[in-house]
């Protein structure tokens, strides 16, 4: 093992939010991309867009009802352009130009507010970038969209390029201050996870069990615990994005717990694997196989790799251990602002890492048929390899 | 007061899911509907959209990284587009053809696969629906869509029509079934909302404050807190969305708590404000104010009027009441799936009440420069009135 370890025991949190340096940061290395790339605006309308450029962070976009925007000029700071629900708390933000409209208002629900921002923006002819690639999707109605388009293409002879490029470059690699954020998150839930056996036991029902993780998660000091998906069955399961149901623990039995939990908006993802009582020897086997296969890609971590290299160390260790294929699609992902960021360890994705990248890794091995485990572990990439930010899981099935 | 009231003790909580006899009405009646307008296919991108048709549930939606898709077709049972990760968890739904691919897949993740199956169940020259109205997204990267239009439009002479107004004509009114949840999460809240004197005191961070509210709430049996926003500030405070800071609650502060909080996918959404020790004579009379605004808007409801009949009550009370405007656009909201839902309480919104709906009335009052009081409460409307399903909020200001 090559990779530093995660510490053992609580810190203190790291403080909220960031220094508004950060931020000025962020926007003038997306305005030097920006540059190169051609492009004299960006509009962002997601909640992680939204928050990585302004610092603006509310559990409000859980509503569907109100787009957001936010436009990113050439120079300068970027603008908001918002709904006046939000003016307030904008306005707590380094962000000076905060443009507001009653919202909902379905004749007109910021578009004209948004596109007159755009144009005194840009100088016609210009171009504005918005992320429509991989992992993106455009936070409004379409038909808004649409005439947003439209209007900025007939009247002023703008052009839309994608600018996904451009974010998910900037959002791969974390600054120290996120990295903390996650670490502090990290290591909340793998004390819980070191925990679990004086949490849970035989006779629970998925439910409970699933209850009372999540509040240990919150009592340990987490904000929230938005993602927490699992399985348990007789000496295994085939279903690893499951939420919890009415289905009694018995002895014998496997568990996946799979958390993203959150701190001061960063999140953690990673899982751990137990056994009830007692497991099988092919059970335990499988669980030696995609540890190792989580060793392997660990020892592969460097600045300089790719993320089909990292895909192609646990692999290797996957199909020597009898591999039946996935159903994933890959084997581990950025991580930050959301549960899950690009890259992709995928055969294909040869994404190149940088110090500074939060990663998890994650084989997964179908053992038998109808049987599948996942491993998952998160670390940061720094110049002499991987900085764990999961405490690393057991070398073998633990049994509670 | 002619509403009926909520229980005032818990009851057992309602069984999860839903009888298939369900999505067979569900998808009925969104075939109605379809034909009425001339539509062969609906194509659906969002979590609400697809558990509505299918039950699929599960909080894997929180990962940004891979799109998932149903196709609602003119007969028949919908059918599923997904990653192959999904497969096993689809496949405990009722729906039958389920077609997947192995996500995330940047050169194809999923587009050809599903230009083939709406090929398939649209004939040439026929019509599909996307919802791209009011409160809708895409979710799917744009020029993934770009490509499935283009290609089903120039190859099969398809046309896109615009279908928001059929899914939220069908997700407005609430089954009983639907509305046995949102009662259920309701009394739970209702419950950790009463005795929030026994868990807050002067001297509590709001961080701290917050996450004994969330932990309770569980504890109490929601599934999750997804939406918890709030503020402290002494006599008031002018933000209603805020996530909680490191401030320390001191004698004389006001509080309010809004949580949109689930069990079995469905939210409750609905606040109380507090006073900490005491509070000065101007914040009682807006909490009256407010309060009395919201009895306005319950004598409204009834089958037959309007969301814009309820706003017209609410805000004759909150202007007789000195009013100085607000800033958030309306004054209530659709409950359900989503911690809001269309319709509307605008003063141009006009959605005629049917029976079955489930509804916030959310009259907001600046009471002062600087000075935002919000009442919240959610109910479903009946044919002799509204059944309450949060318990009202107390008539005068709770002195915690």
């Amino acid at each position: 093992m090559t990779s530093l370890s995660a510490p053992s025991k609580p810190v203190p949190p790291p403080s909220r939010g960031f220094p508004v340096e950060e931020f000025e940061a962020r926007t003038a290395a997306a305005q030097d991309l920006m540059s190169a790339a051609g492009m004299d605006a960006l509009l962002l309308t997601t909640e992680p867009e939204v928050r990585y450029f302004t610092g603006f962070q509310t559990l409000f976009w859980l509503s569907p009802t109100r787009p957001w925007f936010v436009v990113v000029p050439s120079s300068g700071k970027p603008v908001a352009v918002i709904p006046s629900i939000g003016e307030s708390l904008m306005g707590t933000t380094w962000i000076d130009d905060v443009r507001v409209w009653s919202s909902p208002n379905p004749s007109d629900d910021g578009v004209s507010l948004l596109v007159e921002t755009i144009a005194e923006l840009v100088d016609a002819g210009g171009t504005v970038g918005v992320p429509m690639g991989p992992e993106t999707h455009i936070r409004m109605p379409a038909n808004d969209f649409e005439i947003v388009r439209e209007r900025l293409e007939q009247q002023r002879s703008m052009a839309f390029l994608d600018a996904t490029n451009i974010v998910s470059g900037l959002r791969m690699v974390k600054s120290e201050n996120e990295i903390a954020k996650i670490a502090h998150v990290c290591g909340i839930v793998s004390g819980a996870f070191e925990n679990i056996g004086s949490l849970l036991s035989v006779g629970d029902t998925e439910q409970e069990a699933f209850a009372k993780f999540r509040i240990d998660i919150l009592q340990r000091g987490a904000d929230d615990v938005p993602y927490l998906v699992g399985s348990t069955g007789p000496g295994g399961f085939d279903d690893i994005i499951k939420s919890p149901t009415e289905r009694i623990i018995g002895e014998g039995d496997l568990l996946l717990f799979d958390t993203g939990s959150v701190y001061d908006g960063y999140f953690s993802d990673f899982d751990r694997n137990y056994a009830f009582g007692s497991a099988d020897d092919a059970a335990k086997r499988a669980y030696d196989v995609v540890w190792r296969s989580t060793e392997a890609g660990l020892a592969a971590v460097r600045p300089g790799a790719t993320t089909s290299d990292l895909w192609a160390a646990m692999m290797a260790v996957l199909e020597e251990g009898g591999s039946l294929g996935n159903n994933v699609g890959r084997m581990g992902h950025g991580l930050g602002m959301q549960v899950t960021e690009w890259p992709s360890n995928t055969q294909s994705d040869n994404t190149v890492l940088q110090e500074g990248m939060v990663l998890t890794l994650e084989p997964g091995l179908s053992w038998a048929p109808g049987k599948m485990m996942v491993h998952e572990e998160n670390l940061v990439v720094r110049a002499d390899g991987p900085q764990m930010l999961s405490r690393r899981a057991a070398p073998e099935l633990p049994i509670l």
